[in-house]
């Protein structure tokens, strides 16, 4: 069988896109994130579908569309929405705040509206951050009828006493919400499933970081034959993998991994957010390639706010699903504001993002249980050439403890990442040398993999 | 159904007295050890029966006599002692010694002795603590035919090589143990036993303090509906719950949590120890209160000597009973002397120790198991008006966090106690998070409770 | 029954040997060391059966021969190696390399030769240590044919280019790997097996004083009747062990603890390394020992490199094997060259070393699980003279908090070293504590005895 990392196990953290060239993978997911940044996006309309068709040109997703009206659990599709042109007029006809200048102007899912307003009138529907006061917040009001405009808080002190025109030219009613799903067979039927929110206008970290580096895990993973199964979801946030989830319920059991991917662009470390099971092997899986890689990062328990992992662990799913990050949601200052704009995604860290995420997923495809064939003493590995022949030594090779650790510890009870996390060995080099022993008949794959499996409490 | 806390269940720290006043019942528990305190208790006798009879005014407790000889496991209760006077004369015939000017002056359940005795005698029976030659120390000898006196060291350091007048007008003689019950029943026949040692003379702290703790709690359960039944015992130590458990060896089954309380009065920090089991949701309860008050406190494992405790966590009974204190026995320098008086013993802790004791309850009779009733997935709160409506906002609110943890633990395997202590929300924030949910139908109580308990090891 | 400790259990770390001398036993055990030095010991050979001779001087010890050729697992026993002289000769005649000087000079297992090399060509079979350039290394080459001359740095830096005559008057023929084994049989069959190897030359640290600590060991036990029977062996490294369990394999389930000796006669504090298990009673006999001598130590997990226990701990054996030494292999600076010399080790490490494991011995035999026959309440203690009859004192005796620990958890569940680990007392004044309370027939060693054990993960 084939994996999805390198040739060299050893080298699991370094990724080299088609053409060869390691930085390249970020050069090309920050293209992605331009080529998607000036779309008003939102949970439906014609902003996801237009982001999906782009996405297409890199990745051959499939759209679906699912009716207004449709129930899933205890939500229902809501109506879709869509916008062509929304203002707020001074008295002299000038367009002081104009969707056109920035999407994140309109409060999202604005329902139209043509009216004169006093200031007073008008405040009740503007939308600022005081203690940021040159950032155009971002607002929604996905479920609840209302409008509103958001802007600097600067601008809002500079609102003279006076009569002014809002326009909003939107529509909201019956119609799709629209998501992309990929789904890529591996050799089992066992799923990971990667998911990332489409569902925000103008705003590049998130989550335009998260789609891109989902895309080009996809791409990449088209050029192995993987073990696992791996499936993409592109949805809108919440609504999104809550219809997921209601159309594919059966379909669950199938996922034994997976994680959420947003805010992936930012110069921050990486935050990765545990599942609810909090040892699931995704978890450990994360942690181990955090600790291999020495990097600087941060892991959190489980907590039922943040993005579509409230949905997937949620206590009727559960399913082992983790949350990869840099800066958390809410954690950088620029967060949901027009600062999370093209200068705040950088593509060192759009890379290092893709990196880690590939690292992860080859130590889900590697992580295998095995049994030691020689299980009584250890078997003479001098023989077989794969130990110092000169005796005596007092510093131990590497790779020599690497076996040891292998050997002892494959009694059909421990996998590779066991073995990894106990011995304090970096992963590479753990599989590495299991992958020796095996070509020297000294190991075997468990005949039922025992997957270290933790259901949670 | 009612709950014996107030209606606001994020105040449940804050108790509010039958005339409104919170600071009051810290004095109401103070005029209380002022009566009592003048009176020579022991373990058996007419002190412990005028005790329980000033308690009376404020309870209704039933008094219980257990004659002399009774065998309750391996001990047998002792012969009733009472004492009239007792003193010491010199050969002026001056009372140097005199039981009329403190209790502690007589070694507790000496034998009557009417005898002439030399200096050299005389000490044989003479207790003092030389590290403290200002006080009386407090001494028994309740199961060893004996006599002796109590004074400070440094006027045992006056005494003069002479003769001396000794009388003790006491007697030892079948008669009864006496001990006060309490039994409030609630609406289910699970219990709480709250039990406090009543033999101490005039002592303060340990234990009158514990004495009106237990009185005002059992009040103020009274004013209240409470789920569980409570189970007040003013026993005394070690042979009063041996005594109890003996003659209510079957009734120990329905006992759920238990608390002793002593040395409640000083101004010492909380200090708890835990039951034998060590995890036992009343050991969770009372650190959850704790850590939710935000005042320093203290909390110790189990070891098998202290208070009644070591009875009820004998492995025979491994009852979930714990210990609340403020300074532990021993660890205050007035301990067992008559420094231990009405000075040592403040108002304003008495509050405060009744503030927590009363919340611990508070969490025993709210901690529920539920099961969300839309566990698939978030529920739409903002349709319920349970979520802001305006979407993107950085900062949640700690309600909409508290119910988000409420829905996604309420699986039927974890408490509310559970969801706070992994939630790191005051349990009176989830409590409340829960009551919304049941209002609005997203919650139902789990069938069969299953409420977190460990049997220990 | 009898105990191999001495009659005051309080006092298990003082050793007293046969003499009554304490610190004699490390001045006896450096003899035996100094007559095993001289010796070149290796894997096989008449080095091997020497060593065994002279330990048979103060132990009876059976000499095991199992011939070269047979199959021990996936090792096969090599052929016997025998050396009589090796020198390297200059022009001049000069012996420039003399194993008459130092048996390490000559790369252990080295084939015959007889040869004039150059230079060049001799440096190809020249061991040094550059970094410690006085000091002769120790190497082997066991398993691969091969020749050589191990030596110092400085001397290896003089060799001038010339030519060189090489003699090596050694034999590798078939012939037998020897050991020793010595058995104690105890009241039960179960078995302490004690490990230590045998194979290293003139080194002293490693390993004579390993081997000269089993020796007085067994010595020692001879004098008592333990409960356990105990297994010592003396063997080469590596192939010893893999002999031993392969003839042995049905034998191994009587094994219920064991310890491999290595490297315990130097300054340094006692390191313990885990066996595979991690909590196995070995491991916490070892860690209880160890903290109630109030000594500086460190533990290590276990890890499958280092002596004999990584044979002991394969997974298909996995035994409750440790490792005691002083400072480990590889982290004293003479490890495995000359100046692991005579000088290394002293009498006073020898004596704790004994001590100690004489302390770990003595928990072990003494290690049972009781039940208190008076398990509700406390019983009477004050009446059995067990417990201070004057009440009310601050402090308690330690004797008595021993006692109500042993009666609390003695539930049948909850062995003695689980009592001393959870009570925080040492484990003498816990046995101590049981043995009085059987005195008094309130403790009954549980029928079938529980004792903790771990199978690991």
């Amino acid at each position: 069988m084939s994996h999805p990392a390198s040739s060299n196990p050893s080298d699991n953290t370094k990724v080299v896109t088609r053409n060869g060239d390691t930085s390249a993978v970020g050069e090309e997911m920050l293209q992605l994130i331009h080529d998607l940044f000036p779309i008003c996006r939102s949970i439906t309309g014609s902003g996801v579908r237009e982001s999906l068709e782009i996405i297409k040109r890199h990745l051959a997703l499939e759209v679906r569309e699912v009716p207004s009206g449709t129930r899933i659990f205890d939500w229902i599709v809501p109506k879709e929405w869509n916008i062509r042109e929304a203002y707020v007029k001074d008295l002299t006809g000038r367009k002081i705040i104009d969707f056109q200048k920035s999407n994140l102007h309109v409060l999202n899912y604005s329902i139209p509206v043509c009216a004169k307003v006093s200031l007073k009138d008008l405040k009740e529907h503007l939308y600022t951050v005081p203690e940021q006061p040159d950032l155009i917040p971002y607002r929604t009001s996905y479920y609840k009828d209302n409008w509103g405009f958001c802007l600097s808080h600067n601008q809002f002190l500079t609102l003279q006493e006076s009569e002014y025109d809002v326009f909003i030219d939107s529509s909201l009613q019956d119609g799709h919400l629209t998501y992309g799903e990929y789904f890529l067979k591996g050799e089992t039927d066992s799923e990971v499933l990667i998911s990332t929110h489409i569902c925000h206008p103008s705003l590049a970290n998130d989550n335009l970081s998260g789609i891109a580096l989902a895309v080009f895990l996809a791409r990449h993973l088209n050029q192995h034959s993987p073990r696992y199964s791996y499936r993409f979801l592109f949805t809108p946030g919440t609504i999104g993998s809550i219809t997921w989830l209601s159309l594919n319920e059966a379909q669950t059991a199938r996922i034994k991994h997976g994680l959420v991917l947003a805010c992936v662009g930012d110069s921050g470390k990486i935050t990765y957010k545990k599942s609810r099971r909090g040892d699931a092997e995704i978890d450990r899986a994360v942690i181990q390639v955090l600790k291999d890689t020495g990097a600087p990062y941060e892991v959190f328990d489980f907590s039922p706010y943040g993005y579509d992992e409230r949905q997937f662990c949620s206590p009727g799913f559960n399913l082992p699903v983790g949350c990869f990050m840099r800066t958390p949601h809410g954690k950088f200052p620029e967060y949901h504001t027009s600062a999370d704009d093209l200068e705040l995604v950088r593509p060192e860290s759009l890379t290092d993002s893709f990196a880690k995420c590939w690292a992860i997923l080859d130590v889900l495809e590697r992580n295998k249980t095995y049994f030691n064939l020689s299980p009584k003493c250890e078997p003479q590995l001098g023989r077989r050439g794969l130990y110092s022949q000169i005796g005596g030594q007092k510093d131990g090779k590497l790779q020599e403890f690497a076996m040891l650790w292998v050997l002892n510890l494959s009694d059909g009870k421990h996998s590779l990442l066991d073995i990894a996390e106990r011995s304090n060995l970096v992963f590479a080099l753990i599989h590495n040398a299991a992958q020796r022993l095996i070509e020297h008949g000294l190991l075997n794959e468990a005949a039922e993999p025992t997957r270290t499996e933790d259901f949670g409490a």
